[in-house]
């Protein structure tokens, strides 16, 4: 499956940890920054307004299966695939790989949120983002079927 | 329940980002450093040696459900139960909550390994480390059918 | 000379690099969080409010002298003094220590500004901050020549 | 002064801290992943073998002047001078630019050291290195007077 976007990352000194590999927790980093730079691609700022309320995407869910050690100078790649589309969230998956090698697998749910006095709120997604995403779902549901 | 284990954890300025909470990211380290603190509390090393190779606990899979944002100053409570004793690895699952509200829940399954020259390789768990483990593991498994 | 605040921090897993030790650039975390828990102490609020608008304690300058390492599981002290208090800013310098032995040496000056719809503007310490930390300075100034 | 080398970072969301801007720590990573990347570009591996000893590059000082904030998604410039090519040292120094705009200013010296059994040992820089590096040296002594 051809994936929605990647980038590739080389991997410095500072993440790695004294077992001498990458420490887990950049797993997340890495993947966030791909998607990051997924979001841009599309000509969409990452924190926006909606009526007014500056808008987030704060992540509900993270999720991260290691495959195998990645080390100081290592040459990821990291791809992004959108699992779903929903009304007020996106589901991502990402592949880490290390040339033909599977490093890890994650996944990361990101809910569409505005800032409001009494606390954040999920909002629906702004719609023309939502219309790029939508072209670039790969999540596995027949397309027929996509529930809102 | 009750934990098997628990620290307590004031959230640092450079632990949030723009949003002004606690990176997801660093749930993961707070994961670690409350099961780091609890090998520490059983008194064994982290990194050890068999057979006269080094041996480490590198992840096989982390992941975290969140609840509710954390900010800077919250002092949070981590607690770990141990959700099951494998013979080359272990499953903890991790509760992190500020007073009353639950902040976020979490599981890490690390894995027990031995650096061999030709790479790592997964070992049993150290005997008496693992029958600790075991006196502390509410996986919900009834104890006469656990599995080796 | 006697420091004006203390902490004690065990180093994390996360925090050391493929050497074996701590990465350099986390002395600096430790020394941010040092201050903090001693702004905490003084009961102050590091990010007020002035006139309306938000403060906060942008760092103008950092710098570290290493040496010796420190190791994962190491128990450190960190140790604030105060070098300057100025009208706008505030000088601190730092020993981190384990047990008896040095491991490094640091300073961070910290300005204290107003986020104004045009940017940020350096403006006056609290007064009741200001009066309490000169009364923990310790710059080598002679008490009666201190400048404003 | 032209840079003895340079790379681009864009700045991710997980490098900024609450107050909306890049946390001070990470410049210091800036600053080594730029001293990295240089040292690959010579062809040198950074962590090599010294008469069976391995060898490493610990910092030993480490500075840095903060000129103006830097945001989530800012193209940095880092650029590195050398200024000292020292027996067993190197002392670097560091722009961070975003455009035109000095973002930061800073210094990390670091030394070459073998580990061995007792500790570690500030050892002579590889000859090859030390050649290529001192090609590139500025650190503002005239050239005839350069001292080893």
């Amino acid at each position: 499956m051809k994936p929605a976007f990647q980038i590739q990352r080389r991997v410095e000194f500072y993440e790695t940890d004294m077992a001498g590999i990458v420490h887990f927790s950049n797993f997340f980093r890495f993947m966030e920054a791909c998607e990051h730079a997924f979001i841009r691609s599309l000509d969409h700022e990452l924190h926006g307004m909606l009526d007014g309320l500056e808008t987030g995407w704060p992540r509900v869910h993270a999720t991260c299966d290691y495959r195998a050690p990645a080390k100081f100078g290592d040459l990821l790649d990291v791809r992004l695939f959108i699992d779903e589309v929903r009304p007020r969230s996106v589901r991502y998956r990402f592949e880490i790989a290390k040339g033909e090698a599977l490093v890890a697998e994650g996944r990361i749910a990101a809910a569409h949120v505005a800032i409001t006095p009494d606390g954040i709120q999920a909002v629906p997604l702004p719609g023309p983002l939502r219309d790029k995403l939508k072209l670039l779902e790969c999540g596995g549901l027949p397309p027929l079927s996509e529930p809102t």
